[in-house]
């Protein structure tokens, strides 16, 4: 289908999506894991055929193991849908009513956004989930996902469709775009006429991409270049448990830290104990000139260049910086951060308050690992994202973060003096 | 100054301004007001400079109008710096708190954005309003004005920056580009790095070059192409009283209506009615072809286009459909509408609520004028624009528009299993 009639046809349906009850929704989105478990056959001849082509491209490894399916992930993508149709629907909610002095009554009430584009990557799993998110919040997708998956994504989408299909719910609640050019994609992001926002899930690179190109609003998910400072007061057996956490439970996530700040009263005792604790995992410390000295002569410590204290590595490294104060250490790290999720490490309340007011960052902790910044672990029950922009949502995006609102008023005549 | 040094120093403090007391920000607003009243002369002189440079570049009477600076102007501007410091300040509102089964503690707490830029035309009212309700907001501003209002506006932003000055606030909490070529503009709209969001204010031109061009998030402001609706059980009276008001009261406002839909079984008798009403202000009626007939030999009656159905006109025009039921009306207005206000007019309790559920726009009426859409009219205190788009903010923006929130996480040492 023609980009822009694919993208009008899903604008034209975005009011009966908008307003379906809540029990139909339902409905569709269990018919839909069923239907995607009566399919699996083809969606993994479909996938089988993509990850076919990319052996054939050199694919890495890593990339082709996210592109996979087998039963046991189609049954896990299945499950997903299930999920979040047990969740609450946020459409509807009164956020707040007034009545003014004139007698208008004023109610603010969460409404869906309409249409919504997803650009992702190689990971097929993404178009069902979407779907099942984007569906629930009454809103239209539209899926652009990597030229890789075509295929698997093709099928999942057939598989989908249906459901809505037997539901007598139109099939334009959720459209693929099967063309696999670039130029596609960015006429796609031009699509303000038909397309209420994009959110893009990815690397750094597509997330620029879209930023850079897109006129439609984006909400920018993404990098986490996450750090724990370490003051003076810090509970050493707490700080060494959490740097752990943090840094290796996964290491490709955007809320694992990649960056140590330390104060230099501490410095000489917990850094050794530090590197100690993360040798089994060969983690390499690239110091500034401070910390060189005081891990100097152990394997894999280097010094950093400015450049390290910018980087989300996603790998087994860290950065350290010994600072002599905690306004140096805030300064470090609201001038380095990418706006995710900070820690600091502390028995001082006045200093754990500063730290929490004065960082710039979507999720501010104490005492914690960063690793919990994650919409399940918020309790929101379902992610889309963690948003490193300040409009619209910050942080764990759940459900919500695919609303807006609409005033409604009341009047019984009046008109403006 | 440089535009990439102005954005990296006005960056710099945003710290600083987000975190200072209500009561040193109101100090500041009210000295700031007293510093435009004392420093009158001088951007009187500036303003007359822009005036001369205007005359002679032939500015059409209503843009001299607008750029026009005298006593009581100034004291209006002052004014209103007053009046942001009357409003309660939304900083540090705690907008949910909860305790996860793992004991960690999540409060989400509202905050500043950062930097706001500002880009509007020749309105040198709108340098000092945009200080004033960013400042509150404990938000830095960079202003990009309209080149010929320049001269005033670096007087209005000088006289700003001495009341920052005396309070030892950082004087780059408001920062004027006074570079006036396009080329800075569009740099400017590149500047994500430093600039959180940006508000463009003015005419459709100005907004749509923004939309399209920055890469930095935009609340977009904007067109209204507003509609009455008239159903079969309308009353008469409050029917004319609206029409007559949200038309006429003013015409060059986003918020007045452009467009009439009328239900056939009403049209002939109503239709008239409305016209006659109408008539002393010599409003223009673009009628479709049922309602050509009903006013057909009257004067200032013509065809429409399709076009006229889209056009927010600020003139004395008004498009004229009739249909034949309410989803008709309910389809034609979201088809044509700019998803900004909307009237029903009817004694049908159930119709009304599936207007109100079915138009996607930011403000639905029943019973009442369109006029209503305004901060003040809602009681928000203040108004830094009515935001036609759904994400972050939709519908008249007060102060809340201008924060955001971030989470903060209390831990006790917590890692994540």
């Amino acid at each position: 289908m023609e980009l822009e009639v694919l993208c009008s046809r899903t604008h034209d349906v975005k009011n009966v999506i908008g307003n379906l009850s809540t029990e139909v929704k339902n409905r569709v989105l269990h018919d839909a894991a069923k239907s995607i478990l009566a399919h699996q056959d083809e969606i993994i001849a479909a996938n089988a055929v993509d990850l076919e082509n990319g052996r054939n491209n050199q694919m890495p490894q890593g990339l082709l193991d996210r592109l996979m399916l087998n039963p046991s992930r189609i049954a896990a993508i299945a499950d997903g849908l299930d999920q979040v149709a047990g969740l609450n629907d946020p459409l509807g909610e009164i956020l707040s009513e007034t009545t003014r002095p004139n007698g208008l009554i004023l109610k603010k009430v969460r409404v869906s956004i309409g249409v919504v584009g997803m650009i992702y990557e190689a990971r097929p799993n993404v178009s069902a989930d979407a779907f099942g998110l984007c569906f629930k919040t009454g809103n239209c997708v539209i899926l652009k996902g990597g030229k890789d998956a075509i295929h698997s994504n093709i099928a999942i989408v057939n598989a989908i469709k249906e459901a809505l299909k037997i539901n007598q719910i139109p099939e334009d609640a959720v459209n693929l775009i099967t063309q696999t050019d670039r130029e596609t994609t960015t006429q796609f992001m031009k699509m303000n006429q038909f397309v209420d926002v994009l959110i893009p899930r990815g690397g750094a690179g597509l997330i620029s991409a879209v930023v850079n190109n897109s006129s439609i609003p984006v909400i920018e998910t993404g990098t986490g270049n996450c750090h724990v400072y370490v003051d003076e007061s810090a509970d050493f057996e707490k700080t060494l448990n959490i740097i752990e956490n943090a840094k290796t439970q996964r290491i490709g996530v955007c809320n694992a830290i990649e960056s140590l700040v330390i104060h230099e009263s501490v410095a000489n005792e917990i850094l050794p104990q530090i590197y100690n604790r993360l040798e089994p995992y060969h983690v390499q410390f690239r110091c500034d000139e401070k910390s060189l000295s005081i891990l100097s002569g152990k394997e894999n410590v280097i010094a950093a260049t400015e450049e390290d204290f910018g980087k989300e590595y996603l790998d087994y490294i860290l950065s350290v910086k010994i600072v002599d104060s905690i306004d140096e250490a805030i300064a470090h790290i609201n001038h380095y951060n990418t706006g995710h999720s900070e820690t600091i490490m502390t028995e001082d309340s006045e200093h754990a308050d500063k730290f929490m007011k004065e960082i710039d960052a979507a999720c501010v902790y104490h005492n914690a690992s960063t690793r919990f910044s994650d919409g399940n672990e918020f309790g929101f029950g379902a992610e889309i994202g963690i948003s490193t922009q300040k409009l619209h949502a910050r942080g764990p995006m759940g459900l919500e973060a695919l609303t807006s609102y609409k005033y409604l008023i009341f009047g019984d005549g009046q008109v403006r003096p």
